[in-house]
């Protein structure tokens, strides 16, 4: 992908000259390629050709659940700059979410199921140890007579997704790749046991065609990962559906992440376009929303890390000497650096990253889905006009854990997602629910989740339109679904 | 992958010359490549570098548990052809055997971890619902530094190795690969209820190398799936290890998805070579091996499909011709299709396909590793002057249901494997346990393997040297690791 300096100093994306500005070494001010033809080989524009979120019709207000819980004011909406949150009664679950985000991009785009070739979910909603989502995804292409899909399912924390579409996107540019279209879906029902956890769950599912010639490009060559072994967050009760969770632990794993990953993507981005990568050069940047304000901190601690590697941007310049000479540990938890950095980047949030923050913000954590809901939100809320030719920078996120940072550019017109997806007109046509029915429904999913014989009770009107739900779940404990 | 006519008919690969056959058009008898230069740009011979297998010290026989459970004698050792069963107590679980694999295979090839690119897990063996093993995996590259290594664990019954495989190859391909390895880690502790199923259990993990320039490539533009939602073999009860099965059915989705995916190989390898593929062109086939009687009619019935797509070989001369009318159900069954094809392709079966049954048939069923044990099982026991320009027939099968006919040719030697590997030996090395103990570990599995805050009883006697080991289970069901 192409990057040109700016007479601003802030870089633009130009995606559609990629091809050409490979065999050219002009178009970065002179600075020298590492081995650009190397890329020529690949399909053009190899990305997100289309993406849908399906959410349920039903959330809880942050708001009201700080009264019902008995916490200070704020402490959902500001400490954790929540709005509201997504669930899912005893109806639905990860089978017939996926069904749905699936179904619905399908019809959408009016595309055959014949002409899909690979098929991932990522997730870490699971309902059994060994048969995929993928294969029950699959009744969805019987009519097509099309069984020659490959892809399973991709499991680690909130990082399946991520893992779904690079292997997606690794097989468009593979000897495997027989042209046709691969379809990531990625989302999850994250629900926590009832105390200060629980205001972070949500729900929701992201279904995205990848293929080449897209509007949104993963940029090639540049890539930064970390992974480690950690128990910041796990599911080691297998027949509960809650996690457990080091809380404080996980946050300094996010951080520790995203300055590793930082550092393999700037290095990769030097070896590729033979420029140091600064902030400046993201026109955008999405995150894994467990909860917004990590968001927020997140984007400051990447303005942290600029600094700290010598930016000489005169935005720093009032930045105290001493918190140069933090240590990494310390820096994750500095009051005077959140402080600081917090102010700097507060502009540039509001630009850059709050468009991102609508649907984690309106549903909650969804998991492996957070991360593409908010590249959704970003596109449904943002022109044509504003998008095109900008780097969208990724961080994605999973405990245990995965981590790796990339970037889309956009390199054509989103506007049919947008318009197709209805995001925003379909977050308000959802139906606010009372904490106190949000805990008996809860519970409800607390003593049911995990039963055979069984029938579910949720009313069907509590689902939208065109909703796979659960018919019910035999005594064998296989599961049937129907369509509203 | 070049592939040439031989005098006798059968054909044998020759992926020495795969760069420079793809650029003419007359080393298959004058038959016309599809489109054969747009596999010039990726790496040349991408595959199998090197490979172990982790297996328990302990197994059972299969002959003592005839006598154990009062069944007739035979019913496992010739019903199932089945020679014995590996297992482990508590002081191994797929972590631990997983860390065996790789670490055993790291050290036997001298491989820097700093080398590693890519690892991904394919199990159903299932320790926690969103942490991956990869994670786990990832203490073994602590001393090196290198946490930039990408991939994570991907599920579908038996399918995982598979996936995870494919991905691999898919990543050396792509613009993602940096030059660097992948790792393939595949294997699962099988394990269920008392009864008929039993003695299908097994336990063992294959660790893979894959790479450019390897001796076992995976063979390019061929390649068959079959994927469709069915509950033959699931694991809905979430704090049992034990999955629900159905026999019967499982066999019959099987044998549906080698016809599927035979048909979409033939395919594929008629497009690429531009002649019609015959099991005459399989040098050696290896299948997914729950018990060594299911290869056994596989391998048949790859040759019924053949006389059905109308060969006109001369073996199947005296099949019966009722044989032809059969619907496809009722071939899945019939006994006198099984006895003609088990006749006439008995020989074929003992030169193509049981030098791969050996681990399969001594460890039993290890789930995603068992047709890599198969592989393994090969290449210990054959020369390269057996292997060398062979292609070997791949067919994967993970029930619910994902299935994959691929092939690899042999393109240099596999020495190193089966000297490094010692995979005949060490079974040798193996101590038999009675029934009698083998079903006190099984009750104690049962009782503990769910458990925080536990410390395993079985002694360290019971393991290889270099074994990992679980050490203990902390309150908050955090597991820690010990090597022998």
């Amino acid at each position: 992908m192409a990057h040109r300096a700016s007479s601003s100093g802030t870089r633009s994306v130009q995606v559609q000259q990629q091809r050409r500005s490979y065999a050219s070494t002009s178009w970065t001010n002179g600075a020298k390629l590492v081995n650009p033809s190397v890329f020529d080989r690949y399909p053009s524009n190899v990305g997100i050709l289309a993406m849908d979120a399906y959410f349920p019709k039903s959330f809880v207000k942050q708001s009201d659940l700080e009264i019902f819980d008995g916490v200070g004011k704020g402490k959902y909406t500001i400490g954790l700059e929540q709005d509201s949150m997504a669930f899912t009664g005893d109806r639905e679950d990860i089978y017939s979410m996926s069904l749905t985000a699936v179904q619905n991009l399908m019809e959408k785009y009016n595309i055959s199921y014949k002409d899909i070739g690979r098929l991932e979910v990522g997730t870490e909603t699971v309902l059994d140890k060994s048969k995929s989502i993928k294969t029950v995804l699959m009744t969805l292409f019987e009519q097509s007579g099309n069984f020659n899909v490959e892809g399973i399912d991709t499991i680690n924390a909130c990082y399946g997704g991520t893992s779904a579409l690079l292997n997606a996107v690794n097989w468009v540019e593979s000897s495997s790749w027989d042209g046709r279209y691969a379809l990531v879906v990625t989302g999850d029902i994250a629900v926590y046991a009832a105390g200060p956890a629980r205001p972070t769950g949500g729900a929701g599912v992201v279904a995205m065609l990848v293929g080449r010639d897209a509007p949104i490009v993963l940029e090639r060559g540049i890539r930064g990962t970390h992974m480690e072994h950690v128990y910041d967050f796990y599911k080691p009760n297998m027949s509960s559906e809650y996690p457990l969770v080091d809380g404080k632990l996980s946050i300094t794993c996010y951080f520790r992440a995203i300055d590793n990953c930082y550092n393999h993507f700037k290095s990769t981005f030097n070896k590729f376009y033979g420029e140091k990568f600064n902030m400046d050069n993201a026109d955008y940047a999405i995150f894994h929303s467990p909860y917004t304000k990590l968001v927020r901190k997140s984007f400051a601690r990447l303005h942290y890390l600029d600094y700290l590697s010598g930016s000489t941007s005169s935005k720093y310049s009032s930045v105290p000497a001493k918190l140069k000479s933090l240590t990494p540990d310390e820096s994750y938890t500095d009051k005077e650096l959140e402080k600081t950095f917090g102010e700097l980047t507060k502009g540039d949030y509001s630009a850059k990253v709050e468009p991102s923050s609508l649907l984690p913000k309106q549903l909650g954590n969804t998991y492996t889905g957070s991360l593409y809901a908010g590249l959704l939100s970003l596109v449904s809320q943002k022109s044509d006009k504003d998008l095109t030719n900008k780097r969208v920078l990724m961080f994605s996120y999973g405990s245990g854990l995965a981590a790796t940072m990339f970037s889309f550019g956009i390199n054509g017109s989103a506007k049919k997602i947008k318009e197709t997806s209805r995001a925003v007109e379909r977050l308000g046509e959802r139906v606010a629910i009372t904490p106190e029915d949000y805990t008996k429904v809860m519970k409800l999913r607390e003593d049911t989740h995990h039963l055979g014989n069984y029938t579910p009770v949720t009313p069907l009107d509590t689902l939208f339109p065109g909703t796979y739900y659960l018919e019910k779940v035999d005594n064998e404990k296989r599961r049937y679904y129907a369509r509203k």
